[in-house]
């Protein structure tokens, strides 16, 4: 088995700092100390750099179909970006097609990633609806298959919106089975009212994505998505949570000692509704659900990082083309939802996070690695720089400067959302299971080398 | 025209307590002074008596259709019973047939009044959902038939229920058209699936009619529905609010400056879910939606009634026999949902309210007459005693003694949810524009001398 | 006993809105009716205009002593300026030298009105600290003498200012005599640190008055007090409220079900920090505790007198020449603090409030008269139009444009607040227990007819 | 240097969980790996046991003067109770004499534990007021002696209380040297008044120290506190925080995004009110302050403990003897305020709190050590299993049962209020700076091996 030693970097994990040496045995973490002299295959020099737990993203939607497209990236490009950017593990959400059994779709989404996933990955299953198999094949999926977390969608009515009843059933059903339930809290009933009455105006232009889906809609579905989980006694994780309000209900839920976790994106830490009203089509950049908010929501997410209400950051990746996004160049409602982020998450959030006074290294470690492991059954496998652990590791410059740009960038898009944004702090090289897959720069990893994750029950609160 | 005196009374109105004589002609106040000494018609000693607007309750359901059977009261006794009790208007929901337009089923509702009322009336119009013409019949009804107020579902799925889009949609028409909107706050799914979980298990027993409708099924709906009044603009009413936790949301909302309105029920201050509790099908008396809650909550709507966040005390009624009720003998859910209320109102709520110490008189005339009577577009007209207001009064005797028993009461029903209690002050005397119909104990009304109200915009705080 | 005729006005109280003719016999309301016409000394012609109870300003300081100084009212001019602005009753502060028994207070200030006062008027009795008589003087003056309730200051360390112990004690003492608690709450400990601070950077701009007096000094206070408060059992009153953070406590605790009262002020509303950068000594003008604040506070405090959590408006009048304020020109710590308000009152309320549609002439009746009458023990004397109230009546004309001016006011004080603001509604003529004092701008009344008011125990919340 | 060797256990940090084998050089963590076979001066086997951080106390009271008697265990018998419960490191409180400059007190206390202390240890310095030498002998300290935490008391009135003014300033006086403020925060004013209403009515049972503490005196001092900490920008931390509306302002301060900390101790999470009716004088062994509070303030505690917003659990170890407490048997007040528990605190939290389910094993070593070495400048040194740290470690059995009893406990204090209560988990070996110093039961250390720790600026959530 190949071996590998990373020396003379500062280790920081969510709780620590330590200047050691790390030996990697089987893909595994075998040894940490000071001045190791054992010989090894690979031999980097982290000199000058932190070393830090590979990145968790469990928010990524890769080759997934979306209306007449898809997004940008597959398991291949998609993968290679994230290791690009510091990510070694990613949850990607498997989504049923209208009638499809969820273990079919289970089988689809495998076939996705085999001979393509460059990092380890595992999937979440979506939920359309209750039929009278979807019991037994959760029950059997997060048994069998380590897919042990649920997504049910409170928008999107006609596609994939639950009504209070299906949603409330499935919490039941998780439940049953110990799995996490995911939702995407947006009233997608108002909202579908708002985008009509929008479009009946004439308000065509991207920025009534965000108007037609304005914080309340947001607010309310994560208050009532946590009001069914807590009469259901269950856990519940609120994905891509955007604002200052819905925050809020997630923040009293938990000082009510309820089960209930939340993440955020970068977007929603970077960008604001500004963004919309860039001139022609730009703005179709910036649609994604929810959208983009105000600075002040931007502060109240900072603060709910810095503070602990807010557990995760992932990326919710899900680019597509500009020629994809002016599908809405007439009608904001056409234009596909989703960006790029895969990649950017680790040096943006440091950047804003760490560099900027917010939070500290360990934080950053807990927010972008070891606190999604945990909280979706990966850890200590992921997550961990600790003896036995996936040598899955980061040598991050925190001083490195970056231009973020479509061009230099390694998601298969035409634009960033950052275009010319400068961060400081950046990996310098990355490992998976011990084997160097980025080295400054240089790609060094293969399509398929990546592994499918069964992942175990999550470590959620108490419900 | 008629004239009458009513003399040596303790005038109290919502906020002033007077002694004084008040002179009726023509149906209206005309002179308000003491020692007066004009002829009348009719002269009424009120000596050691309070002489009060007469009641306002803005919640019943009389002649109402209920699955198979229909509520026990019609017009003519339900506004007798009314009488008795010292309410002297009433506002009644028109509720169409599935299918039926609006305008038709006020035509059905007027109707079932003409002839029958023996008290004024009007009507809310309940929507069971959004055809083509629903906004310009509510608009019609709002302007030409003076019903200006309409009520939705969140709860009843399958009957009444509304999702959020139509709900939302009411809101905006309702706002078009400047009427207010109530809203029946529960969450019917959630509640399905607990209804139909506890009979899957055997649960069949009225107290599990209270056991899966729990307060957060309320405090959700009331929170969703207040969220979208706020996106919509418009005011909004709550009716028969039940329980702290709902309270919570609405005062909340009022803190904020929303246009936000409440009513809760003689039921939910003087029962609670103990009451589901009594032998055989006995609990079944106290099934109605929300049902009853814990003292826990009765302590809260006492305080908002005190505080201000409470508006109104309606009575919900909707009274069904003893043997409506044992239709759900096997099964809770099969229960007709309603309880006798109109007659024993004011009494109860004097004794609770006013005598106990939790609120002054003043206070209880705005509970009882003011308050509705602003709210829903009948002030000054009706909740007032004031110069040129209907002489809709009750002679009062704040010490009189009554002991509540289905026996002697006037509602339709075989049974009375407070059979027994005791409770101190009650009407002597009461007048209708004038007339007396009620006089120690004795009808002096006849049906068919209420008329109908056309009521104007009511007086919501700004949205 | 002399008799007066207010005809064809619109009677406006707390709770109603009627035409109506008013007959006042031997200074009371004697008869209310329409088309009056009995044979009176005055007669006066209320056509097109509203009749309103006669204002009461539970808040002044007339003939103050202030280090140097004194406020520039004294009861002569003081309540003269008030009749003109709509306002019949105040309740001044009496406030012992140090040392002086509260009963000599009270002497010294029945001395200071006597012969001079042309409104009635009542006093509340300041606490500097709790002697060993202190207890028993405080239960005479509520007993016999009608003061039924005290103040005491949490700021002025050194003059007036009490530590919590004493504090303490006072509503103990407050509870055993049934009297009402006011606080000044500021954290006076705080703000001498700050204001020391300041001056030793030389910071001494009238700005800095402000900017030493944040709104959480406020906030903190106003929660110690109403914490104190709970514990000792009894009601309080918090005067001048000037912030939001101030306000959420006070609601806070009100829904909670606390006996916690609260006024602001006229400046509170209309003014804002930004007064203080006016040119030159000119934000001497705004030097007042506590200090103007920011617009936000101003929305705050408007939608608390909406909406119930702000029961009244009293004016904190304590006028100062504008000699006397330059006494800090070097110093804002050394400029006198407060500002004239007595006159102005019920025209900027009237214009802010009723005008610009944030509450109705209802609510405007309940704060500026019936809502101070019955807190402080007034009412139904004061603060009613109802047959047997006392005949304080103002005749409002809500269209009357006036120009707000030092010049054309009646306070005797250099300089007015508002100088050049415009505002819609005043009073054409005002009445005090049925005399004409203000007759379309005419001085009618004379010095010394004010009367006493042995007032009785206010309507508190039950605590 | 002597080294040891610990083997086959299982590694627990805050965030990590790993089986290995721990090296220790020179009283460091040396190497960290599974199946070391390093020769070592010691070697202890830790099969079947998990390997923690040494705890850290940071809130201890030894060899402390109390009026007319002393806490009963000295830096000798204190500290290696300390270490027999698995503590190997604590910040003891230097405490002024009245008028005694802070760096005679600081040497006094550094004389107390030089030749005695047989585990590391810090010191924070008590402020009875701020003289004219106060901020630069703060500054001193802060800078020079490793004393980086002041703390105050809002609480005893004429003996340690400040008042708002000189708390205020001290604040400012620990910004400026970046320290961190410690407020005991009960307004001791209102619970001095208490004290004297019940002392004069013949209440003087242990008891009525509770009830003349109650729970809004310590929810006021600690808002009030915050409230002065976030007006002077500077961090505070909150000690002994002991019930629910205390811990929700902590919670709301900072959600609201203040650098606001706080710990509780183990008698507020396992005793309560009830205690204090124990027989005869047995209530005394309870009188700490703040007092015992109900088992809903428990439960609130343990759920901040889970959820984060409590960071630190210390012991506020501060023992009486029996003799000593008897002092107060005719007079609560007069009994010495303060209980043992060096010695029991991590076994306490280990089963009531990771053996209940109520957090996991990584959040206990978090609470224990890494949280209070980060807040107060200990770590990396401290509080943490990592190559370099110092190899303070625990081999804990997660299975042991221990009946505690003060027979068998080694504080030097004749009872324990825990006596006879059983829990499971608890230390086998003891290390500090790689010296076993309690091994299987038997202590191996000496006085006077522990050294003083000058503490860095702690790390506190950004002000």
């Amino acid at each position: 088995m190949p071996t590998a030693l990373v020396r003379n970097g500062r280790v920081v994990t969510a709780s620590e700092s330590y200047e050691a040496d790390l030996y990697v045995d089987g893909g595994r973490i075998a040894l940490v100390g000071q001045g190791l002299s054992l010989p090894a295959d690979t031999v980097l020099d982290a000199s000058g750099c932190l070393v830090l737990p590979g990145g968790v993203d469990v928010h990524t939607h890769l080759d997934m179909p979306a209306g007449e497209t898809r997004s940008a990236d597959d398991f291949e490009t998609g993968t290679r970006a994230a290791a690009f950017g510091g990510t070694t593990t990613i949850v990607d959400f498997a989504t049923p097609e209208p009638g499809q059994s969820l273990l079919a779709a289970f089988e689809t989404w495998m076939r996705k990633a085999e001979g393509k996933a460059a990092i380890d990955y595992g999937f979440h299953m979506a939920l359309r609806g209750l039929g009278e198999t979807t019991a037994a094949e959760m029950a059997r999926l997060t048994r069998d298959e380590g897919v042990t977390s649920f997504k049910l969608y409170l928008a999107y009515p006609g596609v994939l919106q639950v009504d209070d009843a299906t949603f409330f059933r499935a919490l039941l059903g998780a439940r049953e089975c110990g799995a996490l339930t995911l939702v995407h809290a947006e009233n997608g009933g108002v909202i579908d009212v708002l985008v009509k009455r929008a479009l009946a105006r004439g308000e065509t232009a991207p920025r009534y994505h965000a108007l037609t889906r304005p914080p309340e809609t947001e607010a309310e579905a994560t208050a009532r998505a946590i009001a069914m989980a807590a009469l259901a006694g269950t856990p519940l994780h609120v994905v891509h949570l955007s604002c200052a309000a819905a925050l809020a209900h997630v923040a009293a839920a938990r000082e009510r000692g309820l089960a209930v976790h939340a993440e955020t994106c970068p977007h929603y830490l970077f960008l604001s509704t500004a963004d919309y009203d860039r001139p022609g089509l730009d703005g179709a950049r910036y649609v994604m659900s929810p959208p983009l908010r105000e600075t002040a929501d931007q502060d109240a997410l900072w603060r709910g990082l810095a503070g602990g209400d807010l557990e995760v950051v992932a990326t919710d990746h899900c680019p597509f083309t500009l020629a994809d996004k002016a599908r809405g160049r007439d009608d904001f409602s056409r234009i596909p939802n989703g960006a790029p982020g895969i990649e950017t998450r680790m040096m943006l959030l440091w950047d804003g996070g760490v560099r900027s006074g917010r939070f500290d290294a360990q934080r950053f470690v807990e927010l972008t690695a070891t606190g999604p492991a945990r909280l979706f059954g990966l850890w200590p496998r992921k997550g961990a720089i600790a003896v036995g652990s996936d040598a899955d590791l980061v040598v991050w410059d925190p001083e490195r400067e970056t231009r973020l740009a479509a061009e230099t960038l390694h998601m298969r898009v035409d634009y960033s959302p950052y275009e010319g944004r400068i961060v400081r702090g950046g990996p310098v090289a990355v490992l998976s299971r011990g084997e160097v897959v980025v080295d400054h720069g240089e790609w060094k990893g293969r399509p398929g080398r990546g592994q499918f994750l069964k992942r175990s029950h999550g470590a959620t609160r108490p419900a």
